[in-house]
C-alpha cells in the first residue's frame, strides 16, 4: 500500500506540482499538456490589470458580468463565487433553515460531497435520489437540488429534469440546478435547454469546466433569491474577488460552443484507436477515460496484493505526467479526487498534441506501470 | 430617512460604483483617488498571466507563497484564503466542535460580525471581552481568538496580548490572532512583535490592508493546524484561487514598511490643518477620520429630524466621490459597513494628491452637505 491517508495523497499532489513547476521554469508553458479538462484559465487582458482593485474592479466588470452571465445561463441576475462549492454553501445558508430538508436528484448516486456537507453544516437533513420512483418531498423540504451532469459527465434525461421541477413547484419549493459542467455538456453536446429555461429558479456552473475561465462558480436565476444568496456570501467571504470576476467575464466573452462540437469527431476517432491499445477505454462527452477498475483488469487481470486500483491509476497518471507531460486528475487532484484517468479532447491544450502522441503516451505509460 | 434597509445601502453602493465606472472609462485610473485604505491591488506581472491556471498556478506560486508568507508573518507554514472571513470560517470548522466555546479578546467591543457569525454556524457558543478582569476560560473553550487591531485601527496593548496567550496555553487551548490590519499596524507603526513571535499558534491577515495586495486572507502558524484548516477550506471552497495567490505573492514581494512610516509625518501635518477646518477630525494610525457622530455635531449641532448620522456620513462620502473623485468607505462599502469617513494617507493613491487638494475637498464637501 502506497496511499494510506489523505496526507499521502497531498504528498503525491505536491510532487506532481513540483514536477510541473520545474518543467514550466525550464521549458515554458508550451511543454505541458493539461488534458484534465479542469485546467482553468485567466484570460484577462493586459490592459485589465490595473483595474482589478477592490472598488474599481466591480465598478468596471460587474455590469459586464451581468450581461455575459445572463446571456450564458439565462435568468434575471447573476452572481460570482470563489468556487461552485462556495456558491452551494451560500445558497443553503440563505434558503434552508436548520431542521428543514434538502432533496437532491442526480443522474447517478452518490452526490459530490460538497452538497451533503453544506446541508449538514446548516443543520438540515438530506436525502438523495437517482430515480423518479423513490423521489418524494416532505413538508420539511425547503430546497430541491438537481445535478445536471455528474463529475464523470453522466447527464440527466430531460424527462426527469422536467418532472422534478414540476413536482417541486407544485409544492412551491425552489429548485437549484448544480450544472457545474452540465451548463455546457447538456446544452452544447446533448442539445438540452438551459436549466433556467426549463423553469429552475437557480443554476450554478463552474467557469473552468468546458470553458477557459478561472476555477469559480457562476450562479444565475431569480433576482430576489440571488440577492439573498449574495448577502450570505459576503458575510462568510464566499464571493469571487475582482480579478476572478474579470477572468470570468473574459472567459464568457471568449466562449465558443463550436470548439466543443469540433472536438467530438476527434474524440470518436481517438476513442476507437485507444480501444485497440487497451479495451477498457470508455468514451466521455468530451474525450475518453480509463477507470481505475478497468486499469487494474488490464494490468493485473489475476489481481495483485501490492497495489490497490487507486494506486495503479495514480501511478499511471504520474507516468503520463513525468514521461509525456500530460496532466490528468489522479496526478494533480486534491486528496479523495476521482481515480479515473480522463483525457479531455475539448481542452485547449489538446489542440497542441497530435493523435499519435496521445496514443503512444498511453501505450508507453501502460508498459511502464505493467513493469512496476 | 433615506437609508431604511440594507437594500437601500446596496443601491447607494451600486450608484457609487456606476459613478466610478463612468469616471474610469472617461478619464482613466489616474482621475480617481482611492483613499479608503482598502483599495486592494493586483500587482501580478504581465508575464505571470499565462501561468495563472488551476494546476500551473499553484505549481509556480505556492513555493513563493510559503517563502514570502512566512517571512512576513513568521510560523512554519502559510495558507491563502478567498477572504479573511473565509479563513476564520475554515478555522472554526477545523478546530471547534459543535457545543464547544470560542472566547474572543479584542481592544474594544464589539467584534467584527464575521467571528460570532461563524461560531454560531458551527453550533458553538461565543463570548467576547475587552478587559482582563472579565476574561475567563471554561472547560468547553476550544479556541481563543485575539483581535490585534480593530477596524478603526485601535491596537491591543502588548501586556494584554501576552497575558491572554499565557492563560490560554496554560490550558492547552490554541490561540488564533485576527491581525487583519494589525500584522502591519502593530508591527510597523507600534513596533510590537509579530503575533506568532509572541507565541500565538495561528495568525491571519488581510492582504489588502496597509499593503497593495488583493482582498484575501493569509494565514500562518503551526503546520499541522494549517493543514487541518486548509483541508476544511478545500471542502467548502474557501481557499484563494491561483490568480489571487499570485497577486498575494507579488504584493508581499513589493511590501515596503518604510512607505507606511514615511506617511506618518504627512498624516500629522494633514491632521493638524484639517483640525482647523473642522474640529471633530481624529488621528488614525495611517491617516485621519471623521466619525458620523462628530460630523453630525459639526453640521447640525442642534440636531435635525431629516437625516440620521449614518445618512449624513454617506452623503459626505458621496460628495467626496462625485465632486473630488476621492473614494472612502461609506460611499462604496457593503451594507452595514462603518459610517466613519477615513482618509488613509499611507494608501498608494495618496501619493498622487496634494495636501491642499485634500483639505479643499473636505472643506467644500462639508459646505455642500451643510446646504442640503
Amino acid at each position: 500500500m502506497l496511499i494510506c491517508s489523505s496526507r499521502d495523497e497531498m504528498k503525491r499532489r505536491e510532487a506532481a506540482l513540483r514536477f510541473i513547476a520545474a518543467l514550466l521554469n525550464q521549458e515554458g508553458r508550451s511543454s505541458l499538456y493539461d488534458l484534465s479538462g479542469l485546467a482553468g484559465g485567466f484570460p484577462v487582458k493586459k490592459s485589465d490589470l490595473n483595474l482589478l482593485e477592490t472598488y474599481s474592479g466591480p465598478a468596471i466588470f460587474s455590469s459586464n458580468l451581468q450581461k455575459e452571465g445572463t446571456q450564458h445561463l439565462g435568468g434575471e441576475k447573476v452572481a460570482a463565487f470563489n468556487r461552485t462549492s462556495a456558491a452551494i454553501l451560500a445558497t443553503l445558508l440563505a434558503l434552508v433553515k436548520p431542521g428543514e430538508e434538502v432533496i437532491h436528484y442526480l443522474p447517478e448516486l452518490p452526490s459530490h460531497p460538497s452538497i451533503p456537507r453544506s446541508v449538514k453544516l446548516q443543520g438540515a437533513s438530506y436525502r438523495e435520489f437517482d430515480n423518479l420512483q423513490d423521489f418524494q418531498l416532505t413538508d420539511e423540504t425547503s430546497l430541491v437540488i438537481i445535478t445536471g451532469s455528474t463529475m464523470d459527465h453522466k447527464v440527466l434525461p430531460l424527462t426527469d429534469f422536467n418532472r422534478i421541477i414540476q413536482i417541486s413547484h407544485a409544492k412551491q419549493i425552489p429548485v437549484m440546478v448544480d450544472d457545474a459542467s452540465g451548463a455546457r455538456i447538456r446544452t452544447v453536446i446533448y442539445d438540452q435547454p438551459r436549466a433556467l429555461d426549463m423553469g429552475a429558479d437557480l443554476v450554478v456552473t463552474s467557469t473552468d469546466k468546458l470553458m477557459d475561465g478561472p476555477r469559480a462558480g457562476l450562479m444565475a436565476g431569480n433576482s430576489s433569491l440571488i440577492d439573498r444568496i449574495q448577502d450570505k456570501a459576503h458575510q462568510f467571504g464566499l464571493e469571487a474577488q475582482p480579478p476572478i470576476v474579470a477572468g470570468i467575464v473574459r472567459a464568457l466573452e471568449n466562449f465558443k460552443p463550436q470548439r466543443i462540437l469540433d472536438s467530438l469527431e476527434r474524440r470518436d476517432k481517438l476513442h476507437k484507436i485507444a480501444g485497440n491499445v487497451f479495451k477498457g477505454v470508455e468514451k466521455t462527452p468530451t474525450g475518453f477515460m480509463i477507470s481505475a477498475a478497468n486499469l487494474e483488469n488490464e494490468i493485473t487481470p489475476e489481481g495483485n496484493d501490492n497495489l490497490t486500483k487507486r494506486e495503479l491509476a495514480t501511478l499511471m497518471a504520474m507516468v503520463l505526467l513525468r514521461e509525456h507531460h500530460m496532466v490528468t486528475i489522479p496526478a494533480v487532484g486534491m486528496p479523495g479526487v476521482s481515480d479515473t484517468i480522463r483525457l479531455d479532447i475539448s481542452s485547449k491544450d489538446a489542440e497542441r498534441v497530435d493523435d499519435n502522441q496521445i496514443i503512444q503516451a498511453l501505450k508507453e505509460s501502460l508498459e511502464v506501470v505493467r513493469e512496476i
